[in-house]
């Protein structure tokens, strides 16, 4: 089984709603996304999937949150922003633009810190 | 699948028992500890489990062994403290606290340094 | 010459005030304060100054910016939160505790990720 | 199960055959070369596997590519070297000499930066 | 005295001429640049100089070195591409943008990978 | 001015003398040993110092302090093993091997984790 694995960057802001303590201030993060694509074969030109195609989406997607409050984001409005959250959302959307692309699996890691992430992992489908 | 992570760390001296050359001399690290839960749902407030309560428990244990010989720590009597048996016991005394909170696994990985772990990966049963 | 440092953690958000482009919208960023002593002679323990010690104030400061939103912290009213700004604050409370304990000067660096920081260096006089 | 990881770094130049852009173009890379083996169970002595032994596999492999152009290595010959496939190569390597050593499976991983990987997971059967 | 800090990347080849051992072969890094300009004083808005132009300045200059050959950088013809060289040469293009601009010192570093750089620093007169 | 760094790694344990609190109990850190060479001019060859000698020279002395409890080390017999003594230890070991070189001064950095580090700054006489 091979994985082609890009990172990407965004400086935004959040609270969270509920019983967060602290995290329910509005306070904010430099978030790391990961994005590993699985797949089971190489392709003839020796890669599972374009590497510099997979790092446009993440860049493209990252560039959408960045310099944000998470909070006033048309896609994530009615969303509590927490880090599971954020993942399964941008899972969805670089899920759609990864189907029918020769890969099995994808994950998404929302990282809010050196010390913090949630992540979401699911089949392609 | 969802996943959440936290890392803590601990500085430690310990010495290996048995035939592993310079390791087995007394020696010490600044040891990273890694956990990650898995789960299959989020729950209502968007989270898989709280990362804050999560962090708790990681920094806790670590600060049980912070600063401290392992060869001389109670719960490790016994033990030959390579990366892997850390793993072990950090493993168990976490999951003594995850059993029944709607997770499915949980992955203990010990760094010694930036190049080398050891990690235990096991279903929450 | 010898030189202590530690490294403390916040994750706020701020805005800009005035012509900064996305920056002067709410965003956030997982900050890294790094704090350097200066001084020219060891005391007679072997220390420049007590890390733990340092590390405390560092800490202190930082827990006090934690998961706050910068322009609405009373100590900050009326700053336009620059990593400038912000290592100007943090450099004049941590200066008012190490003047007169044999230090020479002090710098301040506030990173707002791992490729962008501002920084305050001066004599402690 | 339980995982053991080691890293090791190799600095060299490459250029991609066939349509990949500026990759086409001599350039190179620090790479970073992750290894890790999983298994079941821990022996007597409390490991896996003897992580200085590991450590010494993935130290000479890395040698053998260090300061190096990989379209001039003579095992890669005929070889697109994307990260994939010196994941692959680097993968077949290793595995000649950890099958029948108790391990399950192995993972190999080739960064290219801190941003981009590409990895190969299989059997060691 | 203030200080502003970006960094950029490159990832590109070159080999050594003379007797530098197996640097002299052709192979390559993922190099980071960093640019470090000094000043005593803020501005009104709160900014030794705006991060978000030296930001610029780096990424452009990095950009002309990225996915190279530095032995085929036109301008680099007839360096040896020491890191000490391309941080002088990275020195001299940036300087030439940041002169007259109220700011007293640059400093450039180069690293070859994380555990080598060369840098030069000079004042901006 | 020109600088070249160099970085090494030892992995030790120590206690400290006196009255430090935790840190007086045996324990250990992964070491980081930053060396930085200063001088005025590139030589001929476009290099300020060869790194690759450097280097040897900071692996070298790591390796004499790698895998040991820094207290039974007979060169630091008598040594109260605080970051400022062993950087002290270590810059005076590469002053003697560095003077008369064509460099003005030398930076020896010890860091005990990512967050804590003493130094020694000093011309080269």
């Amino acid at each position: 089984m091979y994985e082609v694995y890009v990172a990407a960057r965004f400086e935004a802001a959040h609270r969270l709603l509920g019983d967060f303590g602290p995290a329910s201030r509005m306070h904010g993060h430099t978030y790391r996304m990961e994005v590993i694509a699985h797949g089971q074969r190489l392709q003839e030109d020796g890669t599972l999937f374009d590497i510099g195609e997979l790092r446009q989406m993440a860049d493209g997607l990252a560039a959408s949150l960045n310099y944000r409050d998470l909070n006033e984001v048309p896609d994530l409005a009615g969303v509590n922003t927490t880090a599971e959250a954020v993942a399964d959302y941008c899972w969805e959307k670089l899920a759609a633009s990864l189907r029918d692309r020769g890969l099995d699996s994808l994950v998404v890691r929302i990282w809010e810190s050196p010390d913090v992430y949630a992540a979401r992992e699911d089949a392609l489908d």
